[in-house]
């Protein structure tokens, strides 16, 4: 053996590192994956520090090379986004329940601290629909915005206020793992579910009906529109049928033509602006067509005052805090990320998170309600070609000069001109092409899709979403339970095992069987792994018709393993007992540093012989198969064998 | 490219599998993944009904080849392990706050199910410890064994029923998968805190005390034992402390001389009948010394009446019944599988389930609390000689012997006889050597059993118990979520790539860097492994000196990518554009069946090429530096590369 060994490089056993280092590069991998202070190593004194208030306020960095050139982009796109801003603003704030006023105010104060803190260029803050919904479903289960619209206003702010804490609490202790649950499957099928909720709730606006179910599952929802049929008024469906077929048709021209994009990110705007002509002229209201109401003029007052930590309603808010607050992180820095790909620019998780929370806790003590970065708005704003945050700032000042001046003039927005608008914003979220890409390539992805879909249109959205990634998280426990082990045959005119399944030339070398293990082996799958490798050896004694054929050397293929525990070393020594009983002779190939590490410290490989772990397949299968020649010349039957070869 | 590639085997990209073959390899490989019913194919007719009830019933295998030979051995053995299951029996229904005649019930009925079902040769049916308490625990939390011991006893009865009912479903659903969740650690620290529990309770029989608290946990119980001050009989614990030593002497003894196993073995049989010759010639209970008090003579009467459904009830006896046929299973399967492979035998573990579970449904039906197959009495039954199941039909019929004529002897039992046993066989299962090999193999494992050693101690058995696989499951899923990646390099004289950390004389090729993917890439780990292949790149830019070395080529070895999902898939897509902007070229190697199946339904293959799909590390280097030569020598400074190499 040691002959056919000195040519070719060893396994590395030395020293496992102590526990220090390991806990050290461990905790690093799992909470500083991006490695933050790597930046800050070469620096200095005034650098060192410069570079630390760079790293926290990241708008130090590009402010100081503000120019007017820079300007003249982000004001384009800054009024463009703020005509996108007040309706959506109004609409949402409809949609949750409160005040439309607040949503006006939600679109002033958030902005300024964003393009503060935020590290995108892109992002557009805003309210979004889907965090509305769910907040409103939430908090009316302990008070109805009907009976006490104070009260539910006052759990409103304190549930942002805690989507902050929650949001910059993610982000300081860099625990941006938890969104990493949310997989792109289950927001598909929530957005979808969620879209088609305030589609079918927008009813109530577009039939003009005054009474309505607080219930929001599709079921309720559609039962309550024709219990009051009679409340149904028809000149209010035909005005939301034209505008919303108006608001259509500029989408689609969006789609046809890429640089008429602005058609439709102003149609909104006009569709209020119209919407507010026609009630004001017209006397609308005479005709059933209701209208917003009184927008008071001002800015945001405070309302530090209006946290209300009750203990009757600490739970639902607490609840609805954080729901939301995963749910708008989720999107928010998803669609942060993908407009910067475009532009091969960088975002960074663990800040993104700091700045929403900041944001949400400033808006909950200046009546504002949950913000975050809405796709469509910061759509609108990236065509619209903002270069930095400015642009949010600049739709601040925007707000600001509509909430002294212009606000009462918008209170004469027509309800069904709301729900057209929502309507229509809802329309493009529902993305069956996704699922159908979905259903074609992974079918347990479909299925965690259309359970967040129909969890949320059929229960609740927040049983919708727990049961989605329920089955997602229960999906990778299954990974892991059932790992994909392979046998490895070699390729002809060439010295590489693969998979014999998925290379049918693979073929066996008589006498030796190796396997790959493709997971961590460790509690969860090692019962299994022991089973598999048992079949594994029962199927290969079964086929081997020669006698001289039969299993002698089990070879286990670690590359794969990147990491083991204790039950997991246990049932590779169980395993190699049962192996020793057989008369089968096992070794190990290619341990990965951490499991080599592991399996030193446990004695295993003292127990096994440091000779029987080979660093390649290659020379672990010429070192058997040196071993089974030798033993077959003992024999002295070692023509068979040839013949085999 | 093409003159580099001919002479390489190369990846094989035939279609991918439909659906329904991979739903079923997969259903497959999650809950046969030993393949059950392979024994049938060869088989026709009446051979394949003679299997298939072979198959159910395993006792059919080995009954028609009994002989009196083997019984020699097998009743020796039972009537070892009777004269262990008395006093278990006894001592263990105490704890279970059920009547004493009870656990010699248990001894009777259920072993005769199991010798039919059961297909370990050596596993000793009986009632244990830790289940017994736990029972108790729960059970008292709704209704006191003391104040309405009848309706206590019916809903023990009923939680038996429910272990039953749930442990033939895991077989039937061949669920074991559940089992495998309870990992070794948790298993340790978990007996390890029960035998605290459980020892510290002893001291209310050994001091002799009347009064004590219901707790379990450690303080409550220390602070009871002082409560009751004034109670402390010394007479009890003089007796009690005695006979506690000769029991660990005996012990004692069987660990230096494992031949006298015996000695230990009928020990506690000793401890019983020496403690009722004592309390029966010395009328001990004079003296301050309970005894049992009365046992009937008689067999099991049927309970099936008793079984008690009530709503108010069924919850705690439905976590009772789940949560100990949990930890039933998890002991007997792991303790009948141990002692099988030390003599080369298999056990079945759904079948074990099954028969686990019919043994408690005609447990519960019968006067029977919970029986699994306890360590101690399994380790004795192995030690005698038992040779099949058959030894436990013996103890069935001397335990019949015994309830039919001698149960009235053991009603002069004293309470503190079965306290020192039940502390004698509770010392055993702290097993501080194998925390302390855990704490130096892994200290996350260490953690784990910890977590269950205090939380079963100082909380609640239930809680310690879901605290400790609950870490467990998070493990998996941090395994799961921070994959281990590494940067690959050449090992000098010879073609093989392996980690640069762990083999520090890995060299990189200029230009182009490796990495090996460890783990399944989805949802949960997707965006660690975009930012952990960017820090990569980065950190490898950083150290290329010369400007040539600057990486244009990054491969990705899938070897260990055991499977992806549509999140991973998108990954991929994002990175190779990120890729592309900062010009640098991305290519795969080795992806295995499954994702490379996906890849091509999703159209990411075509997207970055076939050609950029590699079989091997080598090719897919070789085929680089071709291509970076090329570039070079169009660049003109071809010479400044060769010079590197």
């Amino acid at each position: 053996m040691t002959t056919s060994s000195s040519s070719h490089p060893v396994v590395n056993f030395s020293e496992p590192r102590g526990f220090a280092s390991k806990f050290k590069s461990g905790f690093k991998e799992t909470f500083f994956p991006d490695d933050p202070f790597r930046q800050f190593e070469d620096e200095k004194g005034i650098g060192k520090v410069k570079k630390a208030a760079q790293y926290f306020v990241p708008s130090l960095q590009w402010l100081p090379h503000y120019n007017l050139g820079l300007l003249k982009y982000d004001l384009l796109a800054g009024l463009t986004i703020t005509s996108v801003a007040i309706p959506q603003g109004i609409s949402y704030a409809k949609l949750a329940g409160v005040p439309p006023i607040i949503g006006l105010y939600s679109s002033f104060v958030p902005p300024f601290v964003y393009a503060i803190f935020g590290t995108s260029k892109h992002l557009a803050v805003g309210t979004v629909a889907a965090s509305s919904l769910l907040v409103a479903q939430t908090i009316s289960s302990v008070v109805s915005s009907k009976d006490d619209p104070t009260l539910y206003l006052h759990l409103v702010f304190t549930a942002t206020f805690i989507t902050g804490i929650f949001q910059a609490a993610l982000g300081f202790l860099r625990l941006g793992i938890l969104v990493d649950f949310l997989s792109h499957s289950t927001i598909t099928g929530f957005m979808g579910g969620t879209a088609i909720l305030i589609c079918l709730q927008q009813l109530k606006g577009m039939l003009g009906l005054a009474h309505f179910t607080t219930k929001t599952d599709v079921v309720s929802v559609i039962r309550a529109v024709f219990e009051n049929r009679k409340e149904w008024k028809w000149q209010s469906a035909v005005v939301g049928v034209i505008f919303l077929c108006f608001l259509q048709f500029t989408r689609f021209v969006r789609r046809k033509r890429p640089r008429l994009f602005w058609v439709s990110a102003v149609a909104p705007m006009v569709v209020v602006v119209i919407g507010c002509l026609f009630a004001y002229f017209a006397h609308a209201e005479k005709h059933g067509i209701q209208i917003v109401g009184t927008l008071k003029k001002g800015l945001n007052p405070p309302s530090i005052q209006f946290l209300t930590f009750d203990s009757r309603y600490l739970p639902t808010v607490m609840k609805a805090g954080i729901v939301t607050g995963l749910i708008a992180l989720a999107e928010g820095i998803a669609i942060g990320r993908s407009f910067a790909i475009i532009k091969n620019e960088q975002t960074d998780g663990s800040k993104e998170m700091m700045a929403f929370g900041l944001m949400n806790i400033v808006g909950s003590l200046t009546s504002c309600y949950l913000t975050t970065g809405p796709f469509s708005k910061t759509a609108v704003n990236f065509n619209a070609g903002c270069r930095t945050a400015m642009s949010n700032v600049v739709m601040g000042f925007c707000m600001m000069l509509t909430l002294l001046f212009l606000a009462p003039l918008f209170g004469y927005t027509p309800l069904v001109a709301l729900s057209a608008i929502i309507m229509s914003a809802m329309l493009g979220l529902i993305d069956y092409e996704a699922a159908y890409h979905l259903f074609k390539v992974d079918k347990f992805d479909f299925l965690i899709c259309m359970t967040a879909f129909f969890g949320v249109s059929f229960i609740s959205m927040d049983v919708g979403l727990i049961l989605s990634v329920g089955l997602a998280i229960l999906r990778a426990l299954l990974y892991v339970a059932r790992p994909a082990n392979c046998k490895l045959g070699k390729l002809p005119n060439s010295n590489l095992y693969r998979d014999t399944e998925q290379y049918p030339v693979a073929t066996n070398t008589p006498g030796i069987l190796v396997l790959q293990l493709g997971s961590p082996i460790y509690f969860a799958n090692c019962s299994y792994i022991r089973e598999r490798v048992l079949r594994f050896i029962e199927e290969e004694q079964a086929i081997s018709k020669p006698k001289s054929d039969i299993v002698e050397h089990l070879l286990l293929d670690l590359t794969g393993v990147s990491t083991i525990d204790m039950t997991g070393i246990e049932t590779l020594a169980e395993l190699r007992r049962m192996m020793e009983s057989k008369g089968i002779k096992m070794g190990l190939i290619n341990p990965r540093r951490d499991v080599l590490e592991k399996l030193m410290l446990s004695k295993f490989i003292d127990l096994i012989g440091k000779e029987s772990v080979y660093l390649s397949i290659n020379h672990a299968v010429e070192t058997c198969r040196f071993l089974l020649q030798k033993t077959d010349k003992q024999n002295g039957d070692s023509s068979t064998f040839y013949d085999v070869l």
